[in-house]
């Protein structure tokens, strides 16, 4: 270990146990969910949440950086007997963007030699799943989608509007496997990536978040890239991207994939570049086909690929009020326009997955030519290459790799749906994945927000995963506070769909929350909040003694106004009185009790 | 003036002017608009934006806090000669809820005779409206909702749904009048409140935000609400309401008032609760009634009623998660069960409506009975209750009294437009004006977020003004910051609204500030956001050089990366190469620029 060795957040949060399900078709996987603890006095089982954060909130779980977590599926690919281990690629100079000396951030000290599949087999859960195979880490999926409600007999009372998405009382093994075998859903598990803890991107599932880290040429570095993925998947990432443009590049996502228990995504594209020294006109299929095989064998579990931006979409897109603004797309127009070429993304995206079935990397198809302004959203650019990556979808499914499509962007909420109808119709049903929206462009500083509104809702609408956007957006690189804001407004987005889909298991949380807002639980109020943190130290801002955490009322309004207690007065009273006599001569129409219209 | 004196944020924001656009029909208005000047290179003129800030932020105008507001309407109000001066009620010791000595908020240290309408006439907005008068408050309403488009010759071009909505391209001042007329708007334009700007809540307007102030029993004081006042609507706010519930309830609104260049709400009923030493069950109709007069003399310009809680709704909320939310609504409803009584404020609703008049005091109708959880959401007491406001609405226009409904809450995404159908449905297109709603239980600590997200949708489905959730929403009182945060979250609400309305004028902003990023003026884009300040303290916590203001890239991506800048690349390499011959390649189906269905 050097100086430079991160240093990460660990222990549960408060009232908090990491608990495992085991499962049935498969005895040794323990999905791990946590419980929150409610006060005696409610007199409630604890309430079981989705768990993001891996080990590192478990406090038996010892944690070691420069060792890396468990490798919970190497045994489970192993058994499925169609891998073999290879040497692998070697890190070159030029994978760290030639840094040396005290500039080059040291490679992970342990070296796994990567497996790829055998006989130019598809390793994908795609493929076992339309074989029929219920894996491992499809059954996990199905235990962890549920948070413990295949306990319960009776089928929970239903309320939302879903657009079509059709979720299940309960999630089994077998819903999962049709799920993926139909495209409708993915689980980004690279066989080079162990670590991670299954799960799945869908519109039958519970709505997923992803927190983009990763350092630029300008700031940040590998230290602070581990503390800010354990960080996000603490808060509720589900998935992290690793958009380091930067050097280091290479040794930066080792570390971050040997300690990561969420999925890695990444833009190879950007390493590639750095490969070219930055000259987007020298970018070739040889140079970007290595660097695909590179991060395969390193681990990372699904890839943005820009296939979509092709060389008659550019000029759609030059009276656009912002150009294009994906950093991949740019770099793939560019290359384009110099070249007057078709893409070599496009020409070459079926050996693009040719690798990706061999490792299981799933596919991120990029949305290049996203608007980056509410003047350019939903235009010709947008939808012509949504209709080419739809023709790469069939592309991918016929060679049983995973595939997710990712959306705005910018636009306004009028215009929002129309953004998911479209990916419907022309991708097969493939999870969307999207970057906001922002609703408007008039809020540098507070993105999170314009865009956790058009999450929100693209997310009712049936977007599978909402890639955060953090107060930062459009300024500068996010820093830990940026990260925890981005992940925390983006699980009330995705929380706020899930609801709004009717999800069987979303309000569970929300009404044992409320219960305890009623009844002044004030620390289960904490508890159970997507921040406990922030809900307790503004609470104690006015009022920190202890005594004030069993107080009948708050700061806001003072113990005469407090709604709540006197909410329990009329309960109170009612019950002395009889409510139920009294509801009883309402019915009869008691002139008491009706509308006295000759009154006013 | 003591030491308790309030000091409060004075200047303009950066880049921006106070600039006055002059009435026709009342040629003494000056209506105040921002104008924000962008950098010579943009070759674009200054960009209007509305402006609730009043003289606080004209470096011209002379503040001084203990003397209040020029009294900008006072002429136009003695113009119309149907009122009169009178003596008006003196503060009594009950006022300020016996507070003494030290702790004793001063008078403010200027005393207006309160006036009044003469003969029983009604001196309302309304009432002019309906007699066909269009007043100078409605003229400056109408220059102010054009932010300056009235000098646009042709008709913008409209994208957009707005849901019935009719907004049009120019608000002149009789589309003004009769939008009052009708009861689709309020000028809520208390005659005791002649410092305040006149401005619109409706439907065919911009939607408009309220915020909150006001001290508690247990916290807070004189000098620090007048500050919130100011700061609130220095970052947006356009009506403010003083919540304050604890002692010295009087002096604090009188500072308020006098120095609000906004409308003021209040809940009179808490006042009223102070008079009776908290003790709900000895409210009486004549307690409410002087509460009523003394605030009406003062110069409030909405009432928030909750005169739709009625006797026989009491058992519907019975079963809910969270009772009674509303401190108005638990305090008559603890009222009317304890006496086993029809509401006072029901029954002398009418007589409400003859004190209203004769001050033009607006009423928000509240929704006592609004949900508190989402488990509670759209429940029968709720609807009940809306429909009862309906009724309350005819009374009032009746007596041509100005009117808006207050709505919830808390309410998950699929249920909010319900809410919106109903009032619209129910209460004759009167204004609605919400809290949030909250979308989610599960995140105290950031509702404003939870709540911009519902804010943002009912404002585009027809919610005339939103009123602000701060992030201390049921953790405790919100400060000076909570207050900011607040209003620009629900700022982005409003706005995304408007976008999603397709309102004529709201898209000029973010085109600007879009042109601004995507040529990289920082300091446009700085300037021209919601909260600049917040902006640029971002972009500086990487790049803080003044050299970086007029940089092609931020630390987000880096140089190499920037989209933005090989956007430029591209469009200058189109340029050089003919984008329009590559055009023309592409239309007569050039092989290269044709989808190329072969390469795959």
């Amino acid at each position: 270990m050097t100086d430079l060795s991160p240093t990460v957040t660990t222990g549960p949060l408060p009232a908090s146990r990491r608990v495992w399900h085991r499962g049935t078709l498969h005895p040794d996987i323990r999905v791990p969910m946590r419980e929150i603890d409610l006060h005696p006095t409610a007199g409630e089982p604890p309430v079981t949440v989705y768990d993001s954060s891996g080990p590192y909130t478990d406090p038996e779980a010892e944690i070691a950086i420069d060792r890396g977590l468990p490798r919970l599926r190497a045994d489970w690919i192993a058994a499925r007997g169609d891998t073999v281990t290879y040497e692998g690629r070697h890190v070159q100079p030029e994978d760290n963007g030639f840094a040396d000396g005290a500039r080059l951030t040291p490679e992970f000290p342990v070296r796994h030699r990567p497996l790829r599949a055998t006989g130019g087999r598809a390793v994908t859960q795609m493929a076992y799943a339309r074989a029929g195979i219920v894996t491992p880490e499809m059954e996990f999926v199905a235990i962890r989608e549920n948070l413990g409600r295949q306990a319960a007999k009776e089928a929970p009372a239903r309320d939302g509007e879903a657009f079509g998405a059709e979720i299940p009382d309960v999630i089994t093994p077998e819903f999962v496997r049709d799920e993926v075998a139909r495209g409708r859903a993915i689980i980004p598990a690279n066989i080079n990536h162990p670590e991670a803890e299954p799960m799945a991107i869908g519109r039958n599932f519970l709505v997923k978040i992803n927190a983009n880290i990763g350092n630029s040429a300008v700031t940040s570095s590998m230290a602070e890239e581990v503390d800010k993925m354990v960080w996000a998947t603490r808060w509720g990432a589900d998935t992290v991207m690793d958009l380091s443009t930067g050097r280091n590049i290479h040794n930066i996502r080792d570390w971050i994939l040997r300690n990561s228990p969420v999925p890695i995504g990444t833009v190879p594209l950007y390493q590639a570049l750095e490969r070219v020294s930055g000259v987007a006109e020298d970018l070739s299929w040889e140079v970007f086909r290595d660097t695909l095989i590179e991060q395969a064998e390193q681990g990372v579990d699904y890839f943005t690929i820009h296939a979509g931006v092709r060389l008659h979409m550019i000029p759609m897109t030059v009276d656009r009020v912002t150009g294009i603004v994906s950093r991949g797309g740019s770099i793939m127009a560019k290359w384009c326009l110099h070249h007057h070429r078709e893409s070599f993304l496009y020409e070459h995206f079926d050996e693009i997955c040719d690798i990706a079935r061999a490792y299981d990397v799933s596919f991120s198809l990029g949305d290049g030519l996203r608007p980056g302004s509410i003047a350019d959203a939903n235009d010709a650019a947008q939808f012509a290459e949504l209709e080419t990556l739809g023709e790469l979808t069939e592309i991918a499914w016929a060679k049983d790799c995973q595939v997710m499509i990712e959306g705005p962007g910018h636009v306004p909420m009028h215009k929002i749906k129309a953004n998911m109808d479209k990916q419907l119709e022309v991708c097969g049903e493939a999870p969307f994945y999207t970057l906001g929206p922002l609703t408007t462009d008039i809020a540098p500083g507070y993105d999170h927000i314009t865009s956790g509104i058009g999450a929100a809702m693209i997310g009712w609408f049936g977007t599978a995963m909402l890639c955060y956007v953090t107060p930062k957006e459009h300024l500068g690189l996010p820093d830990r506070n940026d990260v925890k804001t981005g992940v925390i407004t983006y699980k009330i987005a995705a929380h706020a769909a899930d609801l709004a889909k009717g999800h069987p298991a979303a309000r569970t949380r929300d009404d044992a929350l409320s219960r305890a807002r009623f009844e002044f639980r004030w620390e289960d109020q904490f508890n159970l909040a997507l921040d406990p943190e922030t809900a307790l130290s503004m609470h104690d801002e006015t009022l920190p003694k202890e005594a004030h955490k069993v107080a009948h009322f708050c700061s806001m309004c003072g113990p005469k106004f407090c709604s709540m207690r006197i909410s329990h007065d009329i309960r109170a009273e009612a019950q002395k009185e009889g409510m139920a006599k009294m509801a009883e001569k309402f019915r009869e129409g008691g002139a008491l009790y009706l509308p006295q219209e000759n009154a006013i």
